[in-house]
């Protein structure tokens, strides 16, 4: 990150004791002298720290008494507590794929009013009028798109923008590195084929992105689950005495920024000790960074990937979260495994078509990219506190609440071990979609978690679901018995 | 077939005697009560039967005497040699995804000026112009189409396009039963990983279209491949001797219309038997269906999967070869797998995105589709005649030939067992790309043979490419040994 402005380092490091409550609402921030001397930084870097929490709603300017916080931290809930470093859960290697299939279809099938279910955007946070122009210019350039077979790999310019984006997140790529995929999924699919076998053994976070288990299911492959903090990420320590009980564990698949559910963020330190600790022994190691972009704080986090000397990292991302989910535009670098991915990439669905590639090219390319990020992050950003602060006041007393520094969604556990696929179905019958935590793992040990999307801008419409929910979740049943463990 | 006028069936079957010879050029046609008489129809019927060969340039009409045949036979070459029903070859199950990923990553790389190697029209052969505008439309008016996450299963309005196009090739479907997928190619993945796992066998056509061979080694079953003719396809002798030699298959891959490469198309009556018989063995039986609008004669052929009354035939198609190559727009009706191949679908790729569905609707429930095909069937037939008498003209003596009845390809058996592997890489460094046989073999059973596709409009250009790839095979080196078989 060395690349990056000073005054955002330091902006960054203020609004995390911001939200982590050192320095609370009314308090007034250390002066610009402070800063200067504390940080050692010349007087314009730390006025233009200031000035920047202050863009950012964070502090306000009082006259002739300097900045103060003017941001409430995320919410008065109890946070979700840290795992256990135990033993990983082998319990149950299969059965996901059916599990989470019921509950989509049975969402799918349902009449949603309020979807606090899905980690994605409302529409109109995404760029609709850009995409669409570029759309239509693509179309008035290339007339013969429809009617001209598509390079492999992918459109080359869009591999090249890609790269050069790269960069942002410390990575040196080249355009040839890059294969664009059937958005992450089909990644994460192609990155795991190519390292593994049918009835290898794959180590995931616990709680995961329920799609990665889905794969594992659907591809014969059995996931350890690694216990994972909801504010570094996969346990590092878990991960290590897994290896030594498992000695044909293939590859570890992480969420390194905004992990999904829980929305971790894994520490530059951690991120060292894993690409390091795969490489030794010799475990792929298969970065899903989706929603890398999607922080509060929009300094941008290197990848695993940017760590990786030997290939043997695979970067797996798309533009399904950050610019338009109505788009199957994903990518990945393969490292060493480069050549088998892009044979499995052909065999399995050939490349992808041209005009989205050309659009998001254009889009990538132009600085409405970063123009949209930056309201997509506030609103975000806003729409999480809204829905976090509204859980805080309608949840009954207990409820734990993540609230991760960007992205979509909470991660929410019930209090009194309510079971959450109950909250789920009663939710659905009043228009409500939530996801139930059962959806992240193989075990149990999430059936009384919810995770909240809050990709809808808040209003008394969305407040009254979640008002309806509160109710819902203070009558739920019990669960019946759960493992010792949680 | 019944629902087809009469006149159609009665022009394709003088067409089909034209074709064979049996009706030389410069002939007279029966006369038109002799028509009447033969087969019992009416004068009108016998009229619209020579006017309708007119049409299609196969016979002219010569005032005062009648019709006249004024359509050469296709080939003065002899035909490719029916196979035997030798017990089918396993010899080699795998290898075949590094020959072909060598093979296309060869030619990609070069620089190719004339391409008689893929299977797909030139770019202007396709509808570029209708479809750009219906995209232009779709943009209008959705919007939102980028920022909208996509429907399961596909656009149902494309879905609904499909189902009633279905009823041309006999199937009763629902919109329902489709699912969309990324091509056939992804269509044919999630059939064969739906109905089979790692280590199972399943049947396919030798020679057959390398992709099948590509997805099955990369999901480690095992081909067995079963001799098929280049006139009527699989031989159904020799997979029901597989069968009682290898009680373990899981499935039979076929191409019933126009197989690739042969050109093959299955008869009435071996559509039955096989249908049957896979039911009767509980086999699955996955039919590709890609190429079946792109017969000379636009007799819609009926389906494997309209004999399907259990569900145990998946049927998949695309547009990519008929409507628009730069499309990744393909669907499946996958019978009893239905819901594990929905599953599949959206674990692997999740649902495609929405703007070339809408295209794809719009287009193909408009009466330019049906225009288009006629155009591009006519383009075809005469590319595929040309290129057919240049290699007729320019190929040493003893070069065999089949020339099938629609569709992009010719199969090209080279004399005294040339070793088309050798042709394929001279003839790339002159510019001129063709497909050797071993591509659609692990056995090395057409090692002497080429595909040639006549994709492109033919002029001097493509003539000139002709000579040149004649003068090639001429010099090519020998086979050094071949099995006993061929």
């Amino acid at each position: 990150m060395d690349h990056f402005p000073l005054y955002r380092q330091l902006a960054s490091h203020y609004r995390q004791a911001i939200e982590a409550g050192t320095l609370r609402a009314g308090e007034r921030m250390p002066s610009v002298r402070t800063l200067m001397e504390r940080h050692d930084v010349s007087l314009s870097t730390a006025l233009q720290t200031c000035r920047y929490l202050e863009s950012q709603g964070i502090v306000e300017a009082r006259p002739r008494s300097g900045y103060f916080v003017c941001h409430k931290p995320r919410s008065a809930l109890a946070r979700v507590a840290e795992p256990g470093i135990a033993l990983p859960d082998t319990a149950q290697y299969v059965g996901i794929n059916e599990k989470v299939s019921a509950i989509l279809v049975q969402a799918m099938n349902a009449k949603v009013q309020t979807n606090l279910g899905v980690a994605c955007g409302a529409p109109e946070l995404y760029p609709n009028e850009p995409l669409r122009q570029a759309a239509v210019r693509a179309l008035r350039q290339s007339p013969e798109i429809y009617g001209r077979a598509v390079p492999r790999n992918g459109y080359p310019g869009l591999r090249a923008v890609l790269a050069k984006r790269a960069m942002h997140a410390s990575m040196n790529l080249s355009a040839d590195d890059i294969v664009i995929t059937h958005g992450c999924t089909e990644a994460l699919n192609l990155a795991i084929r190519a390292v593994a076998q049918p009835g290898d053994i794959i180590a995931v976070e616990s709680p995961t992105f329920y799609g990665v288990l889905q794969i594992l299911e659907s591809l014969g492959m059995r996931a350890l689950e690694i216990p994972t903090s909801p504010q570094t990420g996969i346990s590092l320590e878990a991960l290590e005495l897994a290896a030594r009980t498992y000695n044909n564990i293939k590859a570890v698949v992480v969420v390194p920024h905004l992990q999904n559910p829980l929305g971790a963020i894994m520490p530059e330190s951690h991120k060292d000790r894993l690409v390091t600790w795969c490489e030794a022994n010799r475990i792929a190691l298969i970065e899903d960074d989706t929603y890398a972009l999607l922080t509060d704080d929009d300094t941008p986090l290197p990848a695993l990937k940017s760590r990786d000397h030997t290939g043997n990292v695979i970067h797996c991302a798309s533009l399904h979260k950050t610019v338009a989910p109505g788009m199957r535009v994903g990518w990945m670098s393969a490292g060493k495994w480069r050549g088998r991915v892009e044979m499995l990439k052909y065999a399995h669905s050939r490349p992808n078509e041209s005009l989205s590639q050309q659009v998001a090219a254009s889009f990538l390319g132009s600085g409405a990219f970063d123009r949209h990020l930056r309201r997509l992050r506030t609103h975000l950003y806003t729409q999480r506190q809204q829905v976090a602060q509204a859980i805080d006041g309608y949840f009954p007393a207990g409820t734990r609440l993540t609230v991760p520094a960007g992205g979509f969604g909470l991660w929410v556990e019930l209090p009194d071990q309510r079971d959450s696929q109950a909250v789920f179905e009663s939710a659905l019958e009043q228009g409500i979609r939530v996801a139930p935590g059962i959806m992240f793992s193989n075990s149990s040990r999430f059936a009384s978690f919810l995770r909240i999307s809050c990709g809808t801008p808040y209003n008394s419409e969305l407040d009254q679901a979640v008002r309806k929910l509160a109710r819902i979740v203070d009558g739920a049943r019990r669960l019946p018995d759960l493992p010792a463990q949680v």
